[in-house]
């Protein structure tokens, strides 16, 4: 019984890792699409989007599956409720990718984002991609070189943003409301998805340890 | 047994409502000082929120003890992994609140927001609030009426909050880049806490019917 316990957490968290490499994916793409002006990887990141969505109610009907069945308790239980959690996070940072395409595709053929910024959110999307990488690394190892990588790319994330702002609210900021508006809710968009991603390591830590270390909403 | 679970559930379902009504005097404090450019009532939000977070480390506990106790399946454990989510959305709404009320301390003493939004800005705070108090409402006693709603106020918070957009960025907007942004993302703090109110709704039909009928992330 416990073996298959296991046998079950362990596909659990195969597929949460995959919702978060999905998620980074989308983000991958939708940044691209915000780059290059390119609604193409746009479109294809808000498709990704729907299966992500599949996928995490078959993940969400394990987890409950798994707990019917099995009454796990301890760290366990624990494992399982994290799961819950991280379903709702790595969705939600799918979310936020599909509000990055929804820019890109709002404001096509323009681009969303005047020149000076493009660097800024070049490095953003990178940034996000590998927390993406990262927390999927982190479910299905625990390993706790890249949950401390989350950690410092998240708070080189939120220096990125803070740089964003000050640039937008520079008297040398020339392109007017509308830019520094989307610009702003981009840069919110990426330092939300970091966020989520240092959620999912402080659950992947809770599960094992039953304590809350990394505090994701700031 | 059962007599004991659906006890300890009655006691999860009042702090989880307890969790809204706070995250809604949170929301109803910041816009208070947002309103009326005063400190006071934001810092008395922010330090509510200290309070929701103690109150949210006490419900998961919780909810993790009537699981391993109790072992609850089929619509029980649909309630209690309701209950597991539902302690983020009201987190995550206290957390909006306080990013409404973290704003009016970085303006303070000016206001965050020009004159001719704080209307706007009102409207939108006592939507949040009655929000927050129908999800309270619908966690105790699962009200269909209140439940749809919660459904129509948030349709009321995006129209709301799409007419703040236009109002930002028409050609009238003389206020700069800065206000408008602060508008902006204010702006979205209601929306999304009002997302959380459709998300609680959601996730407490699911735990009656083990289907979701509301679409909560956008």
């Amino acid at each position: 019984m416990r073996t298959e316990f296991h046998a079950q957490l362990d596909a659990l968290n195969t597929d949460l890792a995959r919702m978060c490499e999905m998620a980074g994916e989308a983000m991958q793409r939708a940044t691209l699409g915000l780059l290059t002006v390119d609604l193409d990887p746009a479109e294809h990141a808000l498709s990704e989007l729907e299966e992500l969505g599949r996928l995490r109610r078959e993940v969400d009907h394990a987890a409950l599956t798994v707990l019917a069945r099995q009454a796990p308790v301890a760290s366990d239980l624990r494992a399982v409720v994290a799961a819950v959690h991280i379903t709702s996070d790595a969705d939600r940072m799918g979310g936020l990718a599909g509000h990055v395409a929804r820019i890109v595709r709002r404001r096509h053929p323009e681009s969303a984002v005047p020149n000076d910024v493009v660097g800024q959110f070049s490095e953003m999307g990178s940034l996000a991609v590998d927390l993406a990488d990262d927390a999927a690394s982190v479910i299905v190892d625990g390993d706790p070189v890249r949950a401390s990588r989350i950690r410092d790319d998240d708070e080189a994330m939120n220096d990125m943003h803070r740089r964003l702002f000050s640039t937008v609210m520079s008297p040398q900021w020339t392109h007017g409301v509308q830019p520094a508006i989307d610009a702003v809710l981009l840069g919110r968009f990426y330092e939300r998805f970091a966020d989520h991603a240092v959620a999912i390591a402080a659950r992947v830590l809770f599960r094992s340890t039953g304590q809350t270390a990394l505090h994701p909403d700031k």
